[in-house]
């Protein structure tokens, strides 16, 4: 055996860029959730309508917060020319317009399976599993150093070849997805990699000794943790989930506990804390302010962006029922993806007229269901 | 006497639209740091070119610092047509090009007043009060909800006044500043009407109940208090700093005082950890990795762009003496501002020769002051 090389100090002497990089890319390759169970039946094109519905409801959790956790990452860099760099990747998922950018684009996706645009904002249909990854990961980037937050972010590494991959299979094995829907994997073969490049330039500048190497390849193991867990939760959920239409809580049923557990709320407050806002970037102590709700009056731009968001089509039994996630627990939850279940659309997208039929199947656990 | 006007449920009752605003104005009015003495002494022409630049240095240290707390509160927003209103604020300041944006517009009025970018940039050379200042102000975008944080944004609704006053001052009273170097004043005028007007519709929409209204009010207070501290910190330190070039430690001295804090340091990590990088946004727990520091081959433009930062072009001493601000007490400090004075431009500028001459005053306390 090798002894290891270590400093005058008694540290181990740092890797060679070279190797450092190897063992930073052989992470991204063996522990990346391409290999991923859930993954690997979507490529051979296994999956349900429903479970492919399911994925794209859960896995937007993770999408609408990437421009979080870059905003969060940007904070952190001190030199204007960096954050120009970074600055980008918010603008690549928010766009610089109305109808832009890649959370659009997954609404589109969303669309083309079938999906209304309320079912993917609604955080109540959100698989508890996913919830805790994706807050695991804004939080690392929230609270460590810019190293380990930009070093997690290499999982992009091996994002083109997945969307390559992935929109052979869609086009292959899920022909009633319409092929517009695919532009945001399209997108991303190109972002990721010049992401992904950059990145790996300022970790390997960045991480000049041994600790600081090593925090960076555990960086992105954890990061691969995070997107195999998402996947967990979304492939679990289809074992234990209730059938059924709504859940089998009607709009009535939905009006009658939100008067038993929010007792009298004016509509004004229930919409405005409605369930679509992330609590995750939903800091207001007292849970009654949402900063995702643009107020009348502050460009037409806006006023017009938000118009297209789903608070104000979502019935009203669902608005009267959200009133913040902090105020549910399991059951909550449940009948918001009951009342929310509306917003699935029924129409079969007209270019693809053998797609299968809607299944409604709730995407969350039933009111007796633990996290799955 | 009237009583307060209550709720059912025992709490004030909200300020109308009208009265919650005036409040706001009231203290975007009475608590601006127009009134600051120092601002005032400015504005009727009093200042000595050494307090004038004292004053250049010390507010970069804010400037640098307002994508960082842009960042931060974008973070908390949750509707993507929000976010992109507000990265906007973050490319006023850092442009979207080499050459632009605020922060490149206040290194030009240091430059315009004789004072070399290496000055700006230096933290080493800003005094405690404002660092306090400054840091108190993002950790509370970093840590308060969004209504909060947003709401400390109005003093902005003043700020276009200020810029007027100043800009009729400066060509009045300080001709010896070139004329382009009040480009960032100018900007200000347009941008923060803007900013202002967006953020006071975000605030009155937002804060609905008595005790949002009144944490918003309390928000925008703490805000001028921060301004104002800014210029406690600036006006003081005139009274007490200690005089004399290079505050009496010369190349030699420095680096005598280098070996014996830092002991054997390699070139490489003292120019990566040098004085220059905000040890707000440092947050490396090993203290070895700068964020700031974009690597070769990153991109021509971040490339480029870096070359134009100081590290490159500060005397050798200053490196070696610079191991980031966590290694230095009150002297380290000195010392840093001592050699880093050697890059106070000589040049009077070329169009103004009756421009006073350098005075060379150090900017921070000598090793044995307090805080100013």
């Amino acid at each position: 055996m090798t002894a290891t090389p270590v400093c005058d100090d008694g540290a181990a002497a740092p890797w060679g860029t070279a190797e450092f990089t190897e063992r930073l890319r052989a992470v991204a390759e063996d522990r990346y959730h391409d290999r991923h169970p859930f993954n690997v039946r979507m490529h051979q094109g296994e999956l349900t309508p429903a479970e492919l519905r399911r994925w794209i409801i859960n896995r937007f959790h993770y999408q609408r917060h990437i421009p979080v956790k870059d905003a969060l990452i940007l904070a952190k860099f001190d030199d204007p020319a960096l954050r120009r760099v970074w600055v980008r990747r918010i603008q690549d998922h928010d766009g610089t317009a109305v109808g832009q950018g890649g959370i659009e684009r997954w609404l589109r996706l969303g669309e083309a399976a079938g999906l209304e645009r309320p079912a993917l904002w609604d955080t109540a249909r959100v698989l508890p599993g996913v919830r805790l990854a994706v807050e695991g990961y804004v939080n690392f980037c929230r609270l460590r150093p810019a190293l380990d937050a930009v070093a997690a972010s290499l999982t992009e590494l091996s994002a083109p070849g997945l969307m390559r991959t992935r929109i052979a299979a869609f086009e292959r094995y899920y022909p009633w997805i319409e092929a517009e829907g695919l532009a945001y994997f399209r997108t991303r073969i190109g972002q990721g990699s010049r992401d992904s490049e950059e990145a790996l330039a300022l970790v390997q500048g960045w991480a000049r000794t041994r600790e600081q190497q090593e925090r960076a390849v555990a960086a992105l193991t954890f990061k691969c943790e995070v997107l195999w867990a998402l996947l967990d939760a979304v492939d679990r959920a289809s074992d234990s989930v209730p059938t059924g239409p709504a859940d089998g809580v009607s709009g009535d049923a939905a009006r009658l506990v939100s008067e038993h557990v929010l007792g009298d709320v004016s509509p004004l407050v229930s919409e405005r804390t409605s369930g679509d806002a992330s609590p995750l970037v939903f800091e207001s102590s007292s849970g009654e302010v949402s900063p995702g709700v643009v107020p009348p009056g502050l460009s037409d731009s806006v006023a017009s962006s938000r118009a297209r968001r789903p608070a104000q089509r979502r019935p009203r039994a669902a608005r009267d029922v959200a009133g913040g996630d902090a105020a549910f627990g399991a059951s909550g939850a449940a009948v918001q993806a009951g009342t929310a279940s509306a917003s699935i659309s029924t129409k079969v997208p007209a270019r693809h007229p053998g797609a299968p039929v809607q299944t409604d199947t709730p995407v969350v656990p039933g009111p007796a269901g633990g996290p799955p």
